[in-house]
């Protein structure tokens, strides 16, 4: 069977966004459409021309015997902001606000649309980077990571705070809590990672940073290599900072809870050098 | 601008999958393309038949002035069968056996490739019915809870084993483990869920059903309703099943330390009578 441009391009689109960053050859297409490949590379030049019109993402054109194109999802900057802004007005709410300054996030953490548009963001940020590996600790982050990996097209990893059977074999560290000064135990599973891989770290909230820390302590112990770190919130505090290369969306700056205001900010996503 | 067809369709596919099970009104796309109402009408045409002829789902059309278009994420009986075999050849695999009889699968898990589509999965076999939030218990099931989310585009609550003061106000229970018998906890933010809404219960492994005994019981805490169960791997066991009512997609009979061996066979997606 034949297919017509029209339902080529479609199910082309399709297969794309289902995967971002893989390099797919040419004759993939070809033959899976009974199609010439100059009709195919036509194709793709309208789905990489509405891809960057409409800020879906970019089409990477490898050329060569072994080439072939890949999907790089990138959002535009004008996204990004709406994504910060949904974010910002979201978490002033004052019915957020909880004993001890706390702030409620986690249905924002289980809402799929805007999770998904905080991992492009992410992955946005890291398109151009070899990542590995996303990395986060259970439980909050994991959505967030799993966003990321989507996008990026890589496994995540959960480290724990407690260790499980079915983990097999597992590496635990300690590390002191930011906030609380605690000493605290991580654990992962020793399969999780191989020795030089590249690791983007991520959490949902982060404050003095003790939890990221631990985490970067613990890819040492995998000998792996951090590529970044990825925050949804960071919180303004007094102490000093134990992480500063990182990413932010929100900045949470003060919490009134006699007046049940919250005051927050961009993040540093824009203002941080891009490597 | 006016958009030619082939950009169109391109875009609108994005937006399509973007946003399954929501209605969008035909205003929003030719007010978007700048394009008459009849001819978004035969792109929907061309993008329905396409989803449809290479199972990537359906596109429901409603008509009337508050009607529009619906994407339906539903995979073909025979992707299905090739998600369980993937996973059977996966999950058979010798190194995969830990002491104790356990499995290790927390890779499998951290796969995004492999769990869009398990999720997706899921999200085909209740597409058509009313789905408010799907809830899972922390850590292990949480990519599963999110990817089905993320196709049938409803929330996702997390069940905790601890109280945390990020969680605000919570409701909390005590079950009855089912493989140790011992007396457990759960906890779910009072925010979490209101009254009457249809939960769909995830995990990614079941052995008596102790755990989603549990998350059952929970939902009568907070007056909602049982829509359905999805299970990533159930085990053949001698005790009394607490749950009897769920889709698993594999099936764990033995598995044999000394010799190193792991039977598994499909689960009940298929054999189960669908409602």
């Amino acid at each position: 069977m034949k297919w017509k441009r029209s339902e080529r391009l479609v199910d082309m689109t399709y297969y794309l966004l289902e995967h971002p960053h893989r390099l797919i050859p040419l004759t993939y297409f070809s033959e899976l459409y009974n199609s010439a490949k100059s009709s195919i590379s036509e194709d793709l030049t309208i789905v990489k021309e509405t891809f960057e019109e409409k800020g879906i993402g970019l089409l990477v054109t490898v050329p060569g015997a072994a080439g072939g194109v890949k999907y790089i999802p990138k959002m535009k900057d004008d996204e990004v902001q709406e994504v910060i802004q949904t974010l910002i007005s979201e978490l002033s709410k004052s019915d957020r606000l909880l004993p001890g300054g706390y702030l409620f996030m986690t249905d924002l953490l289980g809402n799929p649309e805007l999770i998904n548009r905080v991992g492009k963001v992410f992955a946005s940020a890291f398109s151009d980077q070899q990542i590995d590996v996303i990395m986060t600790v259970a439980t909050k982050g994991i959505s967030i990571a799993h966003s990321i990996a989507k996008h990026l097209n890589v496994p995540v990893v959960v480290v724990r705070r407690d260790s499980k059977v079915t983990e097999g074999s597992t590496v635990s560290i300690n590390y002191v809590s930011g906030s609380s000064r605690r000493i605290q135990t991580m654990v992962l599973s020793k399969r999780s990672m191989k020795s030089g891989q590249r690791v983007l770290i991520t959490d949902d909230f982060m404050k003095v940073g003790g939890t990221l820390n631990g985490m970067k302590n613990l890819l040492e112990e995998f000998d792996c290599e951090l590529a970044g770190i990825a925050v949804l919130v960071e919180a303004e505090h007094a102490d000093e900072s134990l992480v500063d290369d990182y990413y932010s969306l929100v900045k949470l700056h003060e919490v009134n809870e006699k007046d049940r205001t919250i005051a927050l900010t961009e993040g540093n996503y824009f203002s941080k050098e891009r490597k």
